[in-house]
């Protein structure tokens, strides 16, 4: 009985890669946590407890960036390495990483395999994902390598040879996979003017937050004509949030003095640029976020919801989704029946797969959101505005933070770390995983249409 | 040369009933700001200024609530007469009316006129449009009568005879118009334990937020199996966002001594029922806004952008509008194709209308608090969710507030006032009115299907 039981809960499992996925993932960050708990992980010798070291494993795992402890100050060598694998591990993807052991072990790549990985990198076709998987790894090293040697250029004239290697490595890896995570102490508040720092930080949060198939698609058919759509709209909407958000920064926070007010304009403009490239969704940040104004931190607070683009490093309900949701918008008030853009038709199931995307992302903020504000109530230092910045800096998996973390209850750390969780995984990938199959149609018998009223 | 420029901007106009819609509400509303703008409308016997009689104007005829000076205290009965009559035609909707006075000097209906209605009541066919008219008419004076009577025993032992008569009729119609004037000084928190103030309300207000398309059918078929599937959702939205609200409201506030901690049990219920009645869209209240919990006020934030239905006093995106996007939702999440719901499936378009009302929502909502959070900096008492809540009662015409109104800026008063209007036309008729045609498609040639991937 026992058995048969089992196997049936095998068989189910082998029908839903999203489950896998998720258990695989849940997996990743217990062991990540049993071994941040260890004494030997905090610099202290004494076990950090298990709720903050499951927090930072998840934070680590699912690229995050929020901390409850200072990483710099709180942790060993030991578990500074175990952060960074877990970045690694996380911003690879653990079904990349699976294939890739797969690969070197040379077991052959089942349809299951190919089956899961289609789910985590969203790709419509089975074809070529052992190529893109080796494409991934290869590009990820050699880009992380070519950070952290960019990154060295500052860090060890001003940390000396080793500790400015480690730095330049630890930083490299974190910006591309887009983890935020940083053991400077203060992210990267220190290094605001430096143009080396910023750039190099921006551009591998940037290709980070591109995803593979898009860097494929480029370096393959080289014009812009001749990309794929995805590739088209993902350029054209990362560019237009870069710009909106830059501009917005630059204008609004011009003036302000706990920001970017008593910089240079040469500077203004570093760190301008720097902080509409982060929340989306890197996590680092050059100016002090419990400084920004209010309206600034809402523009924050969208970019950070919107995230970057699929199969990247990045969270949010991601670039596409809006893109698409944006041209559906245009099409109705104009009176057009057909999504169309780049001399293409988008097809109806991917307009309601966004609006899905859109509707679920919502509502995840918004019941995290007021659970949040009703549990962590004592934070009388802290606003609304505060804690739906933390909200949904952890369901885009941003890891920026108005400051209020490190005060979080224990029941706060907990949802905080189930929001990261959903928000790495995506909310249609979590729903997919736990929906009830749908129920067979019998034949082709469809409802009749009727129409009703909206808006 | 002029002539034919006139005659083409006619033509224009005849040819997009939305764009008629948004100035013939527009006149009103100036209409309306030119009279409290005497000053014979003031208590004071002086002029109370343009931008606030034109803010005034604005609330009654978008049927909103909000108010820069408290409308009990400073307008004279003129005055009071002068919003009264304004929320009664805004409520009626000036097209309803425009027919009403059409029929009563018997001039024949145009198409042109019943095209101009089926905008304003979002109906999909063009018959029964005057019959419709006649139904909504007399079916206002009735129920605002009925509901004068019921208020009026509890207002004539409070007030006296006259006044409370005068009263009685003031707040059945702003109560069933969804307009949330009080004249009474404190909205209801006077009644907050008094069931027939507050059940008499209360019918009030979720009648004039069902819309007139519902009273018909539920009339004409008497039996929920047999009613028309937008009633249906209307019916099950409205149903469920009521229970909601009650329960969260009530459980949340239960114990909060500035809103119902203090209430016996029985008066927790009324007051947890009111509360969940009036974000939807009446504007009135009978606890303290101001007073609510951060959690509570996002409920309320929320309940307000949903709004009520479809051809209603109420404004928002619409319960239908959030029934079709749960819906959509769902079947995405269950992998099936078609949007189904008792037993019919909702059309692909209706779903592309409901995403466009959301995104637009969504979009005025963003863009409005992120302007006032700029213009209103000096409101330091204020947070950034009190301006939220303003932002988006304005959107929704609900009318309840934080108590930030009467210290808006100028500018934040005139944002306020658009926000009013574009909430009360519904964004989709905004944006009709000035979107460009679509251009001519050459034959039945439609671009190639391309996927993109999202989420
Ligand atoms: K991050
Ligand atoms: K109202």
């Amino acid at each position: 009985m026992i058995k048969i039981e089992l196997k049936n809960r095998m068989n189910e499992l082998k029908s839903n890669p999203a489950q896998v996925l998720v258990l695989g993932f849940a997996a990743l960050i217990f062991i990540g946590a049993t071994l941040l708990n260890l004494p030997m992980a905090s610099a202290s010798g004494r076990s950090i407890g298990f709720i903050d070291a499951l927090f930072t494993s998840a934070s680590a795992v699912c690229v995050t960036g929020l901390v409850v402890v200072n990483t710099a100050a709180h942790w060993t060598i030991f578990g500074k390495i175990v952060i960074l694998v877990l970045i690694q591990i996380g911003g690879l993807g653990f079904m990349t990483m699976a294939t890739l052991v797969s690969l070197l072990i040379g077991k052959k790549i089942t349809l299951k395999d190919r089956l899961i990985m289609q789910e985590e990198l969203n790709q419509f076709t089975l074809s070529g994902l052992v190529k893109l998987t080796r494409y991934i790894i290869i590009s990820t090293f050699v880009i992380e390598a070519i950070g952290a040697v960019f990154l060295a250029f500052k860090f060890i004239p001003e940390y000396g040879t080793l500790q400015g290697i480690w730095y330049s490595i630890f930083h490299a890896i974190s910006a591309y996979c887009n983890a935020g995570f940083d053991i400077i102490g203060n992210s990267m508040e220190s290094f605001v003017t430096s143009p080396i720092v910023n750039f190099t930080i921006s551009i591998l949060v940037i290709l980070g937050g591109l995803g593979y198939s898009v860097y494929i698609d480029m370096t393959e058919n080289r014009k812009f004509k001749k990309f794929l759509l995805h590739t088209k709209v993902v350029l054209v909407m990362s560019i237009g949030l870069l710009v909106l958000g830059f501009l917005v920064f630059l204008i609004v926070e011009y003036n302000n003095p706990q920001t970017i007010g008593n910089l240079s304009f040469g500077s203004k403009l570093i760190a301008s640029f720097f902080q509409s490239v982060v929340p989306r969704t890197a996590g680092f940040n050059s100016v002090s976020m419990a400084g920004t104004t209010n309206a600034t931190a809402f523009l924050i607070i969208i970019l950070m919801f919107i995230g970057g683009s699929p199969g990247s490093t990045a969270g949010g309900i991601k670039t596409t989704t809006m893109g698409v949701i944006l041209l559906a918008v245009v099409a109705v008030v104009r009176g057009e029946t057909d999504v169309e853009i780049f001399g293409r038709r988008i097809p109806n199931e991917i307009i309601f797969r966004a609006l899905a995307v859109l509707g679920i992302g919502l509502l995840i903020v918004i019941i995290v959101t007021m659970t949040l504000s009703l549990t962590e109530n004592n934070l009388e230092d802290y606003s609304f505005l505060d804690i739906t910045f933390e909200t949904v800096s952890a369901f885009g998996t941003v890891g920026l933070s108005r400051g209020l973390t490190p005060y979080l209850s224990d029941i706060g750390r907990i949802i905080i770390t189930i929001t990261m969780f959903i928000g790495r995984l995506g909310p249609l990938t979590m729903a997919f995983a736990f929906a009830k199959k749908r129920r067979e149609k019998k034949g082709l018998y469809r409802y009749p249409e009727e129409r009703i009223t909206v808006g």
